[in-house]
């Protein structure tokens, strides 16, 4: 039987692999495009199977406020009802404890959510979100876990860790089979010491792969970066290793260099929508006035379906007129930028010739203001846990 | 040569035929999806091709606005600027003279229109208007005409019909060439009388074909169907008949039932946004929760995409949760259902028996209220039309 993970080629801290699951194998490193409410915003099935995903991410709290649990256990499946034929991981809500702080309690033994939608309560435990995500037919599971802010204290933050480690005991326990994967999750902020107790302890525990979260929660790159560097220390070699909610370029770059495997991220198609487009050299505005004459693709030789049909001053209109194909034709292409630049990576690394990759692909692409980016990161995450309802 | 227009069945007053143009074949009766902003709003030029799309519409006073004509010209025409390899035929402005009332001004010698983007005055005058659409490489024209509002009097709708004459003759001296083809527009509201001193005097001028305009300006259905029938007599059999701005199922079986071979609208696509969806036995609104459980296509045994690949209640979670995926599913399954409906109807025109399926549709076709629905065509176009700069 192929193993659900097997380590291809390993450069430095780098390596290739292949996730094997129900017949369908994921090379990676890999970047998973993220379809909270069932859809990656603005694209079908058949887009991102043409770009060439075939693991998606999406989010069991988010499935669980609507359309429901028991109506996806019902209809047949997550897959089914989005009609996608490739695999889906499941956050487990974790996530949504901190980016929805506002509405949430945690408590021992779960996190209390008041519904965004109709302040319905909803009480997530570990056992229960390990049901769920059996339920839609998730292939890879992550169990309830707690994610703090910035700058959380240290007994808070042992506290927390304390907490995922016990829900992620009663996680394996709740499982009812072996087809859906189920992975670790690692917190600790970026406190390097509690990354580490709770790396020892977790990786005691008999899971499938290993996540790395709360480290895209508007820490400062560099501590993150330092955090990042321990988990080639930390992580079991053979299992993968998944850092969440990353999918900037030029940190997927960094984070591959220090031994990570999988990512997730709404960042793509979101900064899509807002007209901000992936190349080479770095992001470009499309609104820019420099671009409504340009007759040429977003990246010369980006063999995207949208570089290949469309002209950045076409492109440029679309978003002026506020027209929705815009916003569809930038989601493709900065998927399209990922999953190429995915590729480009695997070859790097079995070249053994990555690290020279990751120097001049940083020195040619340009980072925005790491200040700028993130208060608008802050302002997202604040914006979506508008208080309404304390509970 | 093949010549530009040939009919090819005849049943009663309907007819089915063949517009030839640039190597393209168009079967009609055909309807034309409208691309105002160079956009069928929410779906691409392939989507639209995949239908089976051929013939798309656009409007040179949106065009003028945004991105102006000597920018299109410069680019290469439309058909480059939104990669659409069908043919294209564009509205004058005329309408907009209406629609935009109130950023507008008639005059003997053309319409003034302050931009509703900028404030930009822009004068449009017969000669300068065909200029615009050869430029921007439209396949078939429309000449500068004068659309005037329901229960306009009777001088009014004279006059206005006298200076439409007068602007169609300029706009045949004006034609460079005869690649584009360029139609005449037969005004005169829903006044018999006038309607036919319009459609006299027009049909005397060398058009390639003529359109009866101003008759979806929220006019009573029973006049405007009496309207249409007129239509048979005072328009030459040999040409094509475009009625302008139909395309409900209901209003096209009708219009073809009295003779009618093009129409164009943007309904199909703005009711789909708003979750209204096409069946044969009338509008469904995705929105009701009766369609929450629906485990089948919006209509059984429809091949459309939509149809092919999704069901009611996926689409009916996609506009709960507004993505923006819905309202392409919605806007592909109208257009195709309008599409395979003009195939049906070319089929019963050519097997003679057109009136059966004319009234079977009907019976079957459960349309909705017509006072609602002109309700809600005036607040459309009263909330384009409002005002913030009067001229």
């Amino acid at each position: 039987m192929e193993p659900f993970f097997k380590i291809i080629n390993v450069d430095n801290a780098s390596r290739t692999g292949v996730i094997h699951l129900k017949g369908i194998n994921i090379n990676t490193p890999c970047f998973m495009p993220v379809a909270t409410q069932a859809s990656v915003k603005s694209l079908d099935s058949f887009e991102l199977k043409e770009i060439g995903y075939k693991l998606i991410l999406s989010n069991i709290y988010h499935m669980a406020v609507r359309p429901g649990i028991n109506y996806l256990h019902k209809f047949g499946g997550i897959h089914k009802f989005m009609n996608w034929d490739g695999l889906i991981l499941t956050d487990s809500g974790g996530f949504q404890g901190y980016s929805l702080a506002h509405r949430v309690k945690i408590r021992n033994d779960g996190i209390i959510f008041k519904s965004h939608l109709d302040g319905k309560e909803i009480y997530f435990k570990p056992k229960e979100v390990i049901e769920y995500q059996e339920n839609i037919g998730s292939n890879i599971m992550m169990p309830l876990d707690i994610c703090l802010p910035k700058g959380s204290n240290e007994n808070k933050l042992m506290e927390a860790l304390e907490t995922t480690y016990k829900w992620g005991k009663e996680s394996i326990s709740a499982r009812t089979s072996s087809s859906s994967k189920l992975f670790g999750i690692i917190q600790g902020g970026n406190n390097l010491q509690l990354r580490e107790i709770s790396a020892k302890k977790m990786t005691q525990l008999d899971f499938d792969g290993f996540a790395y979260g709360g480290l895209s929660v508007g820490e400062d790159k560099d501590l993150m970066i330092q955090t990042q560097i321990s988990a080639n220390r930390l992580l079991p070699e053979d299992k993968p290793r998944y850092l969440m909610g990353i999918g900037s370029p030029e940190d997927l770059v960094r984070s591959i260099y220090n031994g990570f495997d999988m990512f997730d991220c709404v960042l793509p198609t979101r900064i899509a929508r807002n007209g901000s487009l992936f190349t080479n050299n770095g992001r470009i505005n499309i609104f820019n006035s420099k671009y409504k004459n340009l007759d040429k693709p977003i990246v010369l030789n980006c063999e995207c379906y949208s570089c290949h049909n469309y002209s950045v001053a076409y492109i440029h209109h679309l978003f002026k007129a506020k027209e929705l194909l815009g916003y569809r034709i930038a989601s493709i292409h900065n998927l399209a930028f990922l999953y190429n630049l995915m590729n480009e990576i695997r070859q790097h690394i079995k070249n053994s010739d990555f690290s020279e990759f990751v120097n001049e692909f940083l020195s040619k692409y340009k980072v925005p203001n790491q200040k700028v980016q993130q208060e608008q990161k802050s302002k997202w995450i604040e914006s979506k846990g508008r208080i309404k309802n304390k509970i």
